[in-house]
């Protein structure tokens, strides 16, 4: 009987009858008593489509106009889901996410919400329409200008949503049965979650799971917003992300799984400065010139100086987006610095064990570690949060390490649990 | 200096070369030291494509919804613009209705303009960008929802601009040289006319026109605005549609001509109500229950009643869009009324000759008459206003009729000079 906040992206919402399929799920809803918000990404390839038209027109567009002309797609895709409704015998509102009061701050294409002012939608609500919102997209505050969220927009938009209205859930509709312990495209035996910790999808997010945007789990970590994750394709229940997996729901009582699963990353690459004098301040110089140049950085590492030299060197990882423009603002401190060279290696990959459960679990350490040997996978790199053990490896083993890793903890189903039905990153 | 309001509609932004032309041409107005404020329409098919879509999902979409997603269009277009000005390094800010200020009435797919509030405009001016508005478009003064206005939307957006703004001129780019003395396709050596009086541009309008729409007309009568026809794909002055097409303008000092030009349609039909009792009401029972159905008529004709009966015949021509509807409300009363039966002929074609200088020279309806007889053309009916005559014809001999008109009043150039670009209609 309460509010049901649910998004739905941009591979669920592909044509005419995903559009109608799509409509008639939100009925079904709105039937059994609740009220309903749901937030659109743009229809299947529309953002492609947009985007190519700008570069047609110029190399370098403008991000306010890139803005407007973005938040096109989910008009078009709010407007066609409200038709579809309406042809089911149910009123819809469409609202754009400006008229939705998602009011954020003023960085064009990648605006951060700053505020939810849901009047329209809680009117909307109140005369019984079923309400569409644009996802991906708000209004500045000061300037009011139509701005884009970024990566992970349209969950986001839902999530805030929920929190603003204080919904009982907020369901990520996607392209596959919710959140597995692996990606089923490399573990064909993984296994789905029935539920996660924020914590843990925090780290799964971080880690490469791309099933859910870190900042809409932030978003509802910090409001306590439950996010179901489920496929749009199919009725069954998928993964709860909430504060305690521990609740019983859906008749499941078993113990928190010491693992919650294995994630990998292709998407970093990884430099080391060689040579560095072990002086202080060196390093700091260096964090320094890549913090300027806007680099983000992931794990690092620094070796202990050689005695005879008194030179050290530091390695780390950074998103291979950013490579170019890390060596290059590196190469401008070489002479300051005094380091003797840079090595660039963008052929590795990053195979995380993520579990809450850990925490009070001795010895996972040397399981995984045990595992990746078995397996002939020599580690490069090693990084560990409080739930997490994080190791860099040669890309092209990454999949043998996320396998072995996998079975090593006993995470394999029985059988073939997961459809992927190819997805979008919006 | 002052400030120059341009409108280019869909097919002048079919694709992105288009639009970089005409990013091309606005750069060299603001160039010679205008202020710029743009309206453009939705790139070549995109309406067709929305429409398509919501077809696809609704046989019947909500209205306000179909508001919603047709905007879009303009959205595409105007962001797109915007970055092929920045492109040539001057700076644009794009603005939907809503955010121009263009505030509409509440009649979803066919709103009409109440008021213009450009402050965002004015604002944006004075930082000195070049600025584009989604024509077509508005917002509803008491609901806030999104509105469209309906044919000629885009060209009516411009002039109410130009109108509040106190525009210099509002250029309305089309894909022919400007108003022509009849229909290029059909009259290869109609000839442009260089101005025009509002007058007689509301009747070339009413009376099958396509180039500028009546109510965009009506509105640059009402303010004064004047208004310049000119091709996007020439640099060749237009057709000036103004207040005193006497006044001199751009060194032709040429007497006013008696004739404007010669205007067809073919989309009207003709229904005649046969055998009416002749007693008073009896017209009036058959108009209301036109009226109440919504029916537009144009020329009504009612014969003298054969002595002999007392009945008389009613004729009068409609869309034929509205055919079927007028048909099935006189079919409702024709107990009450009693007439005999009904004809109904969509085989027919309006013909008319337009022309402010008509009012002080007679002979201009035997000499249109006695053009229409030597082509062998049989008239239908007549009507006729103080700058205009129409007749109605035979589908089949419009092109006849028109051709001998445009030659009886020397209204034939000595060279083809349209070019005609293929057109839209919003």
């Amino acid at each position: 009987m309460g509010i049901v906040v649910q998004k739905y992206g941009g591979s669920s919402l592909a044509d005419a009858d995903a559009i109608k399929r799509v409509a008639r799920r939100i009925v079904e809803v709105k039937k059994a008593g609740h009220d309903v918000v749901v937030a659109v990404s743009a229809m299947g390839d529309t953002t492609d489509d947009l985007e190519d038209l700008a570069r047609g027109v110029s190399p370098l567009p403008p991000a306010r106009e890139m803005d407007m002309l973005l938040t096109a797609g989910e008009r078009i895709s709010m407007a066609l889901v409200a038709m579809a409704i309406s042809d089911l015998g149910f009123t819809a509102r469409s609202f754009t996410g400006s008229q939705a009061g998602v009011i954020t701050d003023s960085v064009h294409g990648k605006a951060k919400i700053i505020d939810v002012t849901p009047g329209r939608i809680t009117q909307a609500i109140g005369d019984g329409h079923i309400v569409i919102v644009a996802g991906f997209q708000g209004v500045s505050a000061d300037t009011k200008e139509i701005t884009t969220l970024g990566r992970g927009g349209s969950d986001t938009t839902a999530v805030a949503l929920a929190a603003a209205l204080g919904a009982d859930v907020c369901e990520i509709y996607t392209d596959v049965d919710g959140v597995f312990t692996a990606d089923p495209r490399v573990v064909p035996h993984a296994r789905k979650l029935d539920r996660v910790s924020y914590e843990e999808m925090l780290e799964l997010a971080a880690c490469g799971s791309k099933i859910l945007h870190l900042r809409c789990v932030e978003y509802g970590r910090r409001y306590g917003v439950p996010i179901h994750v489920r496929s749009s394709f199919s009725q069954l229940e998928g993964t709860w992300v909430t504060n305690d997996p521990q609740a019983p729901s859906q008749g499941d009582t078993m113990e928190q799984p010491i693992i919650a699963g294995v994630a990998h990353d292709r998407s970093e690459a990884k430099i080391t400065v060689v040579g560095v004098p072990d002086k202080v301040g060196e390093a700091a110089r260096i964090f320094e010139a890549l913090a300027e140049a806007q680099v983000n950085l992931d794990m690092i590492v620094q070796n202990i100086s050689a005695a005879a030299t008194s030179l050290t060197d530091i390695s780390f990882t950074l998103p291979r987006t950013d490579g170019q423009t890390a060596m290059t603002a590196l190469a401008r401190i070489q002479a300051e610095v005094g380091y003797d060279k840079l090595l660039y290696d963008d052929k590795i990959g990053k195979v995380s064990l993520i579990g809450a459960g850990m925490r009070s679990h001795p010895g996972i350490t040397s399981k995984f570690f045990g595992a990746l040997a078995s397996a002939g996978v020599n580690i490069g790199m090693i990084s560990t949060s409080e739930i997490r053990i994080s190791v860099i490896v040669d890309e092209s083993v990454v999949d043998d390490a996320v396998r072995a890793t996998h079975t090593a903890f006993d995470l394999d189903a029985d059988e073939v649990e997961a459809v992927v039905y190819g997805g979008t990153g919006r």
